[in-house]
């Protein structure tokens, strides 16, 4: 007799062994075993039975458990647990840069390439919250102290790189990862020298001491070497005095030194080249294309890339990390720093700025597809420092009730900084210093209207710039700035809230939302799982025994107590490199002290 | 014979059907049944083993269901579909409030109070977003066509009420809300006929009609009366030309017309005293405690609270709305503006904002805890419409290189906001127009030490302020700036991203990162569920069959070429409640036309 279906046979029909030992054959699948003693089957079946409950009990018990941890997540977005496995740390500093610097570049990159409003920037699509940015010794901070919350995590006074407000050395997230078997790296567009790359490999009283930064960061302090790849400018610190191209007070030749300790050194737009784009990087390496800064992204494309950009940096830096990593189980940290967008703040130029903004906005885009194609994971969080100028997308022009508008048009027109235009204006003044004054005057026209795009230039301010060349860098940017109704409320910085920016809102989660400058620095050394405090145990133990050639700490000296910490001492270290290759007087690279 | 436990019963002891029983029983919890029959009993564990099986399953199923769900929870955070359900929502606007005025803010708050550098305000533990702000016009909007891209989710023209760029009417979220059946209301600081809303219900082409607005938004237009509750300033616009305390330009009493459509009318504070924070109103109310706008927050403290607050009256609405939705199946659309962040902008009054924008986090805390206490779901969302003043906690105010600090002492000094000092010194000329000049400067001279908390003022400022009346404005308030190194860039708006703020930032999923403002617009209607297009289509069909009495449409006349649209016409129609009651000469209250 064929089976039926088991809901075809009514229960009173099972009265047998057979039966249930068929029924069993159903429910598991098994052949039925005729020949089994009756007792030995009921208590297979008893056990069965005791079988299927505690499955039940325990899969309804995860069940409850399942929804109680879902209803937690659903419920708070969850937290980020420290990563665990090979990781990659790429963390990106857009120096100066406040929320208005966004508003700013995005309205010119819409009016510039005709694009509907809707349009956003790259980094746009990654905005995750906020950072206060006050340092130790003011509300406003400087970039040292800025970058000391992100390298130790900790609040220190204006001035101080990675050292805390009694002059101690603190940690660096960098220096952590290092002893912990990461590969690190520095890229940047300033001198790898200047506050924020130093703060990461350098502990020094002083950020004005950039000849004793030089020494630290190819490893002449307790800790040895730490950093394998350092891209940027400065070079003219690395010099030794006399020689060509230094800015050093003494006649030390730190690329000897880096040499020394391993470093393969290059200094031209060739050498980086030679790098075919990060596959050819022997580390560890120290790239220095620059005699002090980079030239701005405005005035570097006209100069047939004899720099190479930030992006392109970025972009070898992050190839050669990863294919130097292959093999271990630690990833790399790499710092990124956009670090002119502050200098364009500084000169209140907003034609520099909207293509140093730009400038990040690729390097940003290069390190998402970077991070997308991976085989390691990895995380992308960027910030700024601190906001610079106090910009503002609107201006009072007029007594009357100011009209709402600001104009990119302006922006546009301008093919040159007015750091450019005054560095050749000083160089025209120095090779005819006996220039008539109808000479200069068509200098100076030919100037604004070739450099700026400016045609309707008045009287005044043509006047103006033949009669006190020495604010024309200003007098320049305020001609842009005027006609664009770009506002300014200082050549200094302010203490607005700066964004934060990842490429993975669940990795960062601790940064989400508003927090202190700090906590950035806290995610750093907690997604890395690096132990900052060991360092700093190490830092003071070592350099205790450590003593400057001139009697000072190895830190450099205090600062004196009329010293202004509360910001740099002079605009003239946001000279770009152009200056500096063609002037030697007095206006000329005072970039080191 | 006790029956020993499961775990020390060998399984071949049991071998019949009264063990296989008493194991149900132990099981089941179910007394032994020992008179059943055999093959019933069979029967009966072969489906009860049948039963535990479909639980096991089914359990086991539910596991790999729910971890799945759990997994994409984890991620991606989960977007928020459509809320079902009963729901509240509570927008609110800080008028002009941009990123910098948090954080000049919270560093007054944490000064005043004498907090650590961490302390937050209320606000900054809610930020989610940012906002674009640009018009369909301009880069820089106004608060009408940004609040037109709130209320109708679309870009406008600078002085758009809930019109579109061809002058068409678009429907808001607050009126297709009431046709949903929720209730609603608006709780502003400004006169309730000022762009932002006027922008919930009402559609006029020209922000400046606003007698017109006031008309239309107690029912006379083609909808009828939509709004429940309106509370804030502008009485002035509803009283017949002609009677005290009005500013319309015709004789109609709209007072009259809100009562013949139902509204309860409130004008005074003991008024509102009478509504028992809420818990004793008659729907639907019209509270106008200000014949314009309500004075600044620094100002009202100092008057024996004769108007309510800000969260006094958003706390009194909540309450309404809540209990008079009780038995509703719609919750409530509430809109909360902190109105006059924008005024002091305006009027560049470091003082006067940081005062706004406490009075504003007061109101979020209310906010917060309204939602956290209430049965109902809901949610708050919070945004700017722009910023206002290119503020900067920063200042250039030497030729040398600026200092890093900004000073919050000088704006905790001040008890008195720059335009009720200068509407005092309007006064005292008006009723003493041949005071001598020494008398003027002493009583200039006691303003300022008395009103701004200022012992260092210069014989410069004194004199100007004697010398310039007119401008006496902006000489006070340019003194606590550059006490206090507040910088300003215009006395209009910017165009800076602004922050977006919200209780709940699962529910508010869409508005998470960086949007432009229509997509706030967007979120409103799509979280209640409202169909704002049949709203616009009701709109376009019944008005076309209306006409003003002065042959022009029912949304009045529209902006003429030359008019400003990029901004308002003039200053005045920020002055605040009190010149209006003390002056009738030139600089009076011109807040209508």
């Amino acid at each position: 007799m064929p089976e039926p279906l088991l809901s075809n046979r009514p229960s009173s029909e099972l009265s047998n062994d057979r039966d249930i030992a068929e029924e069993d054959a159903l429910l598991t699948g098994q052949p039925t075993d005729k020949s089994a003693p009756t007792a030995r089957s009921r208590s297979w079946r008893v056990w069965r039975e005791i079988g299927l409950f505690v499955w039940a009990v325990l899969a309804t018990a995860l069940v409850v458990i399942l929804a109680v941890v879902y209803q937690k997540s659903v419920d708070k977005p969850s937290g980020s647990p420290r990563p665990s496995g090979k990781r990659n740390l790429i963390f990106m500093v857009s120096d100066g840069m406040g929320p208005t610097s966004l508003s700013l570049t995005r309205s010119y990159k819409q009016f510039e390439n005709g694009l509907p409003f809707s349009e956003q920037l790259v980094i746009d699509q990654h905005l995750i919250g906020q950072s206060r940015t006050r340092s130790s010794s003011s509300l406003i901070t400087d970039s040292a102290a800025g970058a000391t919350a992100f390298s130790c995590g900790m609040k220190s006074y204006n001035g101080a790189i990675s050292v805390t407000p009694d002059h101690e050395p603190c940690g660096t997230v960098l220096e952590a990862a290092k002893k912990a078997g990461y590969m690190t790296g520095l890229v940047v567009t300033t001198r790898i020298t200047d506050a924020t790359p130093a703060c990461f490999a350098a502990h020094v009283n002083n950020r004005l001491e950039e000849d004793l930064i030089a020494q630290q960061m190819v490893g002449e302090y307790p800790l040895g070497r730490v950093v394998d790849l350092m891209f940027g400018g400065g070079r003219c610190h690395f010099l030794a005095n006399g020689t060509d191209g230094s800015c050093r007070a003494d006649d030390r030749d730190i690329v000897a030194v880096a040499k020394k300790n391993g470093f393969n050194y290059l200094d031209s737009r060739k050498s980086f080249d030679d790098l075919k784009g990060g596959k050819n990087i022997k580390f560890p390496i120290l790239g220095l294309f620059a005699e002090t800064d980079i030239p701005y992204e405005i005035d570097r494309r006209n100069e047939n890339d004899i720099y190479p950009s930030l992006h392109e940096m970025a972009e070898a830096a992050m190839i050669a990390l990863s294919e130097a990593t292959k093999a271990s189980e630690k990833g790399f940290f790499l710092m990124i720093e956009g670090s002119r967008i502050d200098h364009a703040g500084h000169h209140n130029d907003p034609a520099a700025q909207v293509h140093e903004v730009l400038a990040y906005d690729k390097a940003i885009d290069s390190v998402l597809n970077f991070l997308e194609n991976d085989s390691t994971q990895g995380v992308m969080v960027s910030t700024s420092d601190h906001e610079t100028g106090g910009l503002a997308t609107a201006r009072q022009l007029h007594a009357t009730y100011p009209e709402y508008v600001w104009y990119p048009g302006p922006l546009a027109n301008a093919s040159h900084s007015a750091e450019r235009l005054d560095l050749e204006y000083q160089k025209f003044m120095f090779s005819a210093p006996d220039a008539s004054p109808d000479k200069i005057t068509d200098f100076v026209k030919s100037s604004i209207s070739e450099g700026l795009g400016i045609e309707d230039m008045s009287s005044d301010e043509v006047t103006n710039l033949v009669k006190d060349p020495s604010t024309a860098l200003y007098q320049y940017a305020d001609m842009i700035s005027r006609r664009s109704q770009s506002g300014w409320s200082t050549h200094g910085h302010s203490a607005a809230d700066v964004n934060i920016y990842s490429s993975d809102p669940k990795a960062a989660m601790p940064l989400v939302g508003n927090h202190e400058n700090t906590e950035v620095g806290d995610f750093l050394r907690e997604y890395l799982g690096v132990d900052v405090d060991a360092v700093t145990k190490e830092l003071k133990e070592k350099g205790v025994k450590l003593m400057g050639a001139d009697g000072v700490g190895w830190m450099g000296p205090v600062p004196e107590a009329g010293q202004r910490l509360d910001g740099q001492t002079h605009l003239a270290s946001y000279g770009g490199d152009y200056r500096k290759r063609h002037l030697n007087h007095g206006r000329g690279c005072d970039c080191g002290h």
